[in-house]
């Protein structure tokens, strides 16, 4: 059994308000509660938070420290801006996979660098809200065995 | 009920059997099988198809035209030179997902550029062999959604 | 008759205390007083408000999302690194203007990039506080014209 | 009281015929006479001036050396290509307005590159023929104020 | 019955006289008779201008609004620098196929760009005099057919 | 009279099913038919070959180096990633075309780079099945004249 | 007699609880408490302000305006990031001292860049926590002495 | 005994009365007389030509072709932009100078691309006024010498 | 004694047929026959494989796993494109020696970059035939020696 | 106790007689007799060397080997061009501090590459001769600690 | 009257008899002499030195600081590679010419920068050994004129 | 029979004393006796040379040149900045090797560029002291045979 926190960045707190013909209806509460009820059902606890500010998420990472055994991180417009997240995460040492509703690869060229990438397991990108819960199998997968 | 192919690029056949220790003892063919079970579990059909050679897969792409309702496709080194590749997903026209065993972001330059990402649904990587399953579950919401 | 809202960004708190032989011994309060004015001989109301920190410009945009109708925004040290400011205006899909006392084009090279430009729907740039003035203006002919 | 120039560069001509939905009705001539009524208003004079041939606006821009005060100026295709015109200021020393009909930002990436912004005492763009009045109450300001 | 338009841009009028081992021995007149009466055997009407000066071309096409169908364009040196060119063409909205006498790709770096590939019909490059016969044979096809 | 090879990449055997609106309803095989009558009108013999495979079209230009005088070459995506190719026509020193179907220019950044245009005695480009028959005409340009 | 202002960012508060036997055991308190009596012993008075947020940097710099004369800066991960902060000292003009508890060389390329770099007095960076106290003799230096 | 022929390109007019501290007194006329007794003492004759129009410049090099044997060019701004005006050198085949009053290379970055120095026989820059008679000297030597 | 696998790319087939004035005339098959012998005469044995198909030399690289102890590489334009048979080599973890006939370093610029050098023992480049034997040399080396 | 070794690059000999009043009046002698004192107050030798020759400070710090603990190092110029210093600094394995009298960071961008940083233990710059004394200090710190 | 220094770097010293029919055959010695006679026809000294060693060339400079008034430089390949020697210029503030003897601007892309350019008076290039006298004279202009 | 000239740059003077496991036991001194045997065997002479100092080495190669046939270079660190020792060689006009101990491909970014590599007749790299032996039997092979 491990414990796992899902952080969320900036502007996500408007998930399921905006432009829910792309995105879906389901708001963040919605997505934290599902989430939730899926870890559990893995034998696994989740703690969820979301902040629109870059020391917020960072001070949340630091408590996690030595709580939290893995993180499902949707970094937002961090993903390419923020060297202090990254920083944070790195100094924590707690393996976590990066998250996006959208497929970045679609998207401007400026969101084609990630400060996060190359330091997380592994990424799932493009699925809108199924992709946090890919990314919670693939944490739990990871947990669980010996070889990511 | 859709029917689903999973394509693998140059040198997945050696799964398994190349360091074990970091990609498992799977080989291609259990993860084929195993795969299979878990669209046949969720309703749906899949073939599976690896090649070494482009030319092989662009055909195989071709033939999937009107049979085949999503593509599973780790380009392995494809990923980073093949336009004829990418050509025949934008010819064909099927929805497919982008899957990498090991996280490609923290690797050398030359693999930080896909012909791939920008038309995929989505992107699934760094999880070895369960990159694979994800990727099939993300096919299966795809598919039974509306909205992705 | 619209809402209008005026956001500064990092640092412009100390206008009218900073090289005023180059930017004007005005405050920014005195700015904020003066646009409300314009904006009221236009018929229009403005609200005010400036922050160092990024959240908190996001969730003033947030808010303005159902009661704002145009935002005349100077991003300043924003301009050049705030892909989440960015993120938030996409999401509320309020129009703006991006304002600049200075040239920036005779600024560093880190300078010519802007995150807002591209989506602005124009740029006053260069004048010191009377930027903000022509802002306005310009921000009454968009609202009141059916082509800006 | 000030004389004023403004200087519109190549295809400017077709102002009013070319996508009227985009840029409206008004034609050239309309925007110049305008243009001398409200630089009247503010008790300067402004004479016009538009051509498609890079020498005609260098001269007209010599021969403005010792009789006009400011300069507005729409470079259009120039902006990006014209170093000729760029050294024709450069020797009058008049000080001028850069001005762009459209927001020249989120257009191709070689019109990103001006030659003209980082010696402009500032720059309006995006709002259509209303960029013209704008850059004339700007250029009203520097003129009756000592720091513009 | 469609009417074309032949425009060459600076240093063409020395066809015939430079180089002619490698141009051969027709002049430009040659070329325009030829085409002429290509035109003519097709069906077309086919004017012809010639000029090393960017704005007398730009004011050619701005005359062409009301009577061209097509334009064939061969517009040599200014291909790689004119802008305000482009922006003509883009103004009047005429189609257009760019030709060159040369192979320009084997030449210098500054001769790959080109202002003009990206919006017109087509190219066609490096067949000496016979591009132009091409490039009308062109022409004609794509105005006597629905899809070019 | 001559010997004409017309070779023709990946995914080129789907024309004519795929995007018909845009590409028109011939297939490949009756374009293949069409440039055989127009090579015979103009006392020439035509081959055709097309391939997905890189070494396939390597080793027919192999083949084609006692028997063939000039090639018609649609390289399709390999015009953008092969080396191997360009290798083959640089070794058996036969005069060739590029051809394209759509206005390469137009498209993705990766596509404006040929490992052909610079090798090749000329380009047409753009004007969709036509392009092939301007191609044979310029062919026979090149034959029938001592100056191309 | 000097008023001495150190300055830490993001991260900085979890030194000598992360990788210990790479940055000694000492915390920010011991360090804050140690570099205070070494202001005192050299006649200066030292105030010390840690902040994951850049706001919260940017505002201390701001109240500093009137009672500081030299800043002890390690801006941490905001080095690679933060116009805004740069902006902040720019404003109050209080020279500084870059500091780095890493050799920042020889680690990624997005670290490479500085924002705070080229308008620092100097630089030092490599030493672990003795970087502060280097730092705190070199702001001595450069406020006793004419030439720095 | 030679024809040579001075050319001087945009904003060259102003010569003598703009920045008459930097550049000296003496005006254009001033130095194509003085240039002219130069080349009458060495034997030669020297035409002189000013424009601030590409298309003259070009034109006046073309029907140079016949009659010069050397040209010495100050190309001004169109050092950096115009292709057609190297073009036209390459078609007529005459030696030139390429001049500069001021040291070019300690100016705007896009003054450090020139369209003429890779083709010119060499470069005299720097010298204000005094670059001209160098480089009729040099241009003396050039016609008078096997080997220059 | 060691086996050893000489692998040949694409083109070379046409060795001592193509440019003998360059090359010499010594065909693929002289080389391999040559080759062999000198590998005998070191108490070796070798075996040569030639494809123009990617990923033919792909399989042959799998099937030499777990029976060759040396790969002698002329990859051939595949150097520039292949990652597909970088990662073959990287799977098999033979070592080996990058061979090339001409000196790549004089030629174009894409044949700069090499996707087998960095993981190559070394490399033996522009001697021609000799190259392949002095490649053999070297590898006899690295295999008879604790320190190559 | 340890041997030090401050090796001084190209044109530092100057030191003291150029631009006094930017660098103080201290000659290199005076620096070199202060660094000897402050070293043997700390228990350690320290000798000194500069040269404007690159390949005598190479063989300098060659004989250094066997009896230098630290390095003191202001490679001058050479920061920017000499990679056989590096290889000589990398071969002898000894540590060694950057040294910069200036802000090497606000001048000219072929400034900004150093071949030494990435392997130096830390860098000092920017305090005029106070460099090399807070630079003794610091490799005093690295000498005595276990830690540095 | 002034003092002259003549420098020239590297491999110059087999002038004459390296390419005859490309230098001529006047040897450095030769140079040296005739240069020598004309600047004490012009009434001024000159000495001259030639080194194929950095080192030697700024310790040359070193000892020029307080004897001459103008340096003639010919840096040859140090021009594109030597920092050092240009820091040796700027520190002893003496004005100079840089000179080549061919068209630098027409060879390899490493030659395109030289470290000197940006900080001399000005540039003569391309006319073999006349480059020296053309720069000699250039000198006596900048000598005996208030502004060069 | 040919005269051979082994030159080595800087800090190959330590070979065999620098990291032996890696470079073999080895001293400069013995591969320059073992290379003498090799050479004499082969009906050569050879001369070796090692310098740390660019200008020995270019004296070195002016004095071969009308002694020297061949030249078998190591230029260590000087590969990547030397353009003067690259000219000496241009100069002489002896044909030569590049050699390298280690494989270089595999290193540092800025040794990725070589002054030599496009002007030598090839390279022999990474096999440790056997490149030399390898280079010598290449060089033997260049001058015995009338192809290379």
């Amino acid at each position: 059994m491990a414990n796992l926190l899902l952080l969320n960045g900036p502007n996500l707190g408007l998930l399921g308000r905006r432009e829910p013909e792309v995105y879906g209806t389901a708001t963040l509460a919605d997505v934290e509660t599902r989430l939730g009820k899926q870890a559990a059902a893995l034998g696994h606890t989740l703690e969820a938070f979301q902040s629109n500010a870059e020391h917020e998420l960072i001070e949340r990472i630091h408590t996690a420290r030595d709580s939290v055994d893995f993180i499902l991180l949707n970094p937002a417009a961090f993903t390419h801006t923020s060297v202090a997240l990254r920083d944070a995460l790195l100094a924590v040492e707690i393996p976590f996979v990066e998250i996006h509703l959208s497929n970045v690869a679609s998207r401007e060229d400026f969101r084609q660098r990630s400060f996060f990438a190359d330091i997380a397991v592994g990424t799932v990108a493009g699925f809108g809200v199924a992709s946090y819960e890919l990314a919670l199998t693939a944490a739990d997968r990871c947990l669980t065995r010996a070889t990511p």
